[in-house]
């Protein structure tokens, strides 16, 4: 075995946390229904009659088995309810004991986008996003919410975008990496341009079901295969972002892609380079090679961080991505959660550190 | 624009060509009927009743528009049939100017393995071998085969790779990377087995197709997003064969994925040892990590090869993978053909260079 980590501080030795932004927190409802009172009556009653049910159940995906009970650390349990769903509860865990300045929530329990019933899609969505107001941004001004959008229906998720433009609590639109068809296809597209209008990144967070299985020869056995099977649908979706067009189309769309790893971004950008280079025929809405794009719009965010035998690769990874493109991210409270002191692989520069910890999320979530 | 390949002699220098062992040749019958002959009766009238119709038709995958017709080179078209189909032109236009020494067919169109009556597959397995020593390797003491097998029906394939054990001509057993389920499942342990008992290497080419889409999340739009995503593809398939145990299981296993890249063999690797150390508990059959199984068991074939930006970025991926693993191949006739005097990124070691064009192949493949 070689999967040493960092060197881990003895218990007795003084630590000194970083200061910290959170790209990747998941606040959760307490127990489903504590969402009822955030939809209109019509869909309240909906719910109690049909469940709450997007594709594949109350989860953001098909149900393998997870690492843990909700996919949570164990010790994320508050006194009541469900893992990160109480505030103080978070606050004295995480928050406070990471030196979180900024958080960037991310809900994909329920995964309201992927609902079938589109209107009801669209009321669990707005429900969401009120909730995440009342109960956690307007209670700690660390925290800033992406909007929840019923992301098959683009039409429905472009207003609801519009609904929060300019609203300062809500940092980001958030979509799935797992949907119907390929996110950048034109019927996404609305989506983007709203996006695009309201002057907000688009975070699409690994996970989500769209009906297919999450390799392209069926269904595999193991949970770990559907856990790294994750990163290769984020290939997939940044592929059609590219190839569709969808950076030519809206130029100013910010992209960041979560919990989706990163190591694979060079190899996958010299493939696509590669073929793009031979069959740019098939592609004249493109006018710059695939790698340029991405070098352009991509975000990503760090957790679960991969781990090279030579930590030296860990660091060519990310000069070739740019150190000013990732966001630092511990998916608290899930039981993958990467804990700022030791979940870097390698010793960076300082500078290189700061950006990746706190100044990067900063800037590009419009942070003063 | 970066995408310089290594300088190229100017015409009137001596070119002097490396001799190849060229892993990824495709014969090609001339026209559909050829096979006739070597089907038995009852099966020549199914293909002539039903057409010869594996998933998705002739070809070897969902038809997207290939990046020429035949999805081969245009000056491979010999006088009469299609591109592959003649011995006489292959031998002028490529193993004698290529100097290749041993060149490994693959005949992946029809996609035999994937026809949905598993009797007809069988059949029309039996006939492309039959076929492949009656019209090639008999002919050229250069060409070994590859074992066409009906790869759905386990059982069926591995009496087909018992047929041909120990056969001279036959070096490898053939399927594709698009299955009905992914290839590590129990239902296709036979094969392996088969393989193992037989002393073969198991060659799993790209393409193919199972009934699903490429991407875990839905159909694209653009046969460049088809070709990247091969690569997504064999990262699940070997995914699925390192967790489901078939190494474990069937330790003289020796793997080789062709056409499927190769630059992503260290992220995936990382990722899986990774989230393996984590939830080793879900696969308690695997007694060691990942990443070690890889290594022991798989091979690479390099067309088509990335192109880092920075050179020196090939030789890291190179030295992570082994350049014990690497074997050269052209993939002709097809459009996307690798020139063995310019694919290769980077200058290599010569001893590294005569192991990835000739030597680690004719270790692989037994041949003296």
């Amino acid at each position: 075995m070689n999967l040493e980590l960092p060197t881990r501080p003895k218990p007795d030795q003084a630590i000194v946390r970083p200061v910290i932004a959170d790209c990747d927190i998941h606040p959760c409802l307490a127990k489903p229904s504590d969402i009822l009172p955030y939809l209109p009556k019509r869909w309240q009653e909906h719910a109690q009659t049909y469940g709450m049910l997007p594709r594949h159940g109350y989860q953001s995906g098909p149900a393998y088995p997870k690492g843990q009970p909700d996919a949570a650390r164990l010790d994320s349990w508050p006194p009541e309810g469900r893992p990160g769903s109480d505030l103080s509860f978070m606050q004295k865990q995480h928050l406070d004991a990471n030196r979180v300045e900024l958080g960037i929530m991310t809900v994909i329990a329920p995964a309201a986008g992927a609902a079938q019933n589109l209107d009801y899609s669209a009321a669990l969505a707005r429900a969401l996003n009120e909730w995440q107001v009342a109960e956690w941004t307007s209670k700690d001004k660390r925290l800033k919410a992406s909007i929840v959008v019923p992301y098959e229906d683009a039409a429905a998720a472009a207003a609801e975008i519009d609904h929060w433009a300019g609203h300062d609590d809500f940092r980001q639109v958030l979509l799935l990496s797992r949907t119907a068809e390929p996110l950048g296809q034109r019927r996404y597209w609305p989506i983007y341009e709203a996006a695009q209008r309201a002057g907000l990144p688009i975070g699409i967070h690994a996970f989500g079901y769209g009906g297919y299985p999450v390799t392209g020869g069926g269904w595999p056995s193991y949970y770990i295969e559907e856990m790294v099977g994750h990163s290769q649908c984020c290939q997939a979706l940044l592929t059609s972002m590219v190839i569709e067009g969808v950076f030519e189309r809206f130029p100013k769309t910010r992209m960041v892609l979560i919990e989706a790893g990163l190591a694979w971004l060079p190899s996958l950008s010299w493939r696509l380079d590669k073929h793009w280079a031979r069959m740019r025929s098939e592609t004249p809405h493109l006018t710059r090679k695939p790698s340029d794009y991405i070098r352009e719009h991509v975000w990503l965010t760090t957790q679960p961080m991969e781990e090279p035998e030579k930590r030296k690769h860990f660091r060519d990874i990310v000069d070739w991505i740019g150190p000013d493109r990732l966001l630092f991210a511990t998916d608290y409270p899930h039981w993958d959660f990467d804990d700022p002191l030791w979940s870097v692989p390698v010793k960076l520069d300082e500078a290189v550190q700061k950006a990746l910890f706190l100044d990067n999320a900063k800037r590009l979530y419009g942070i003063a």
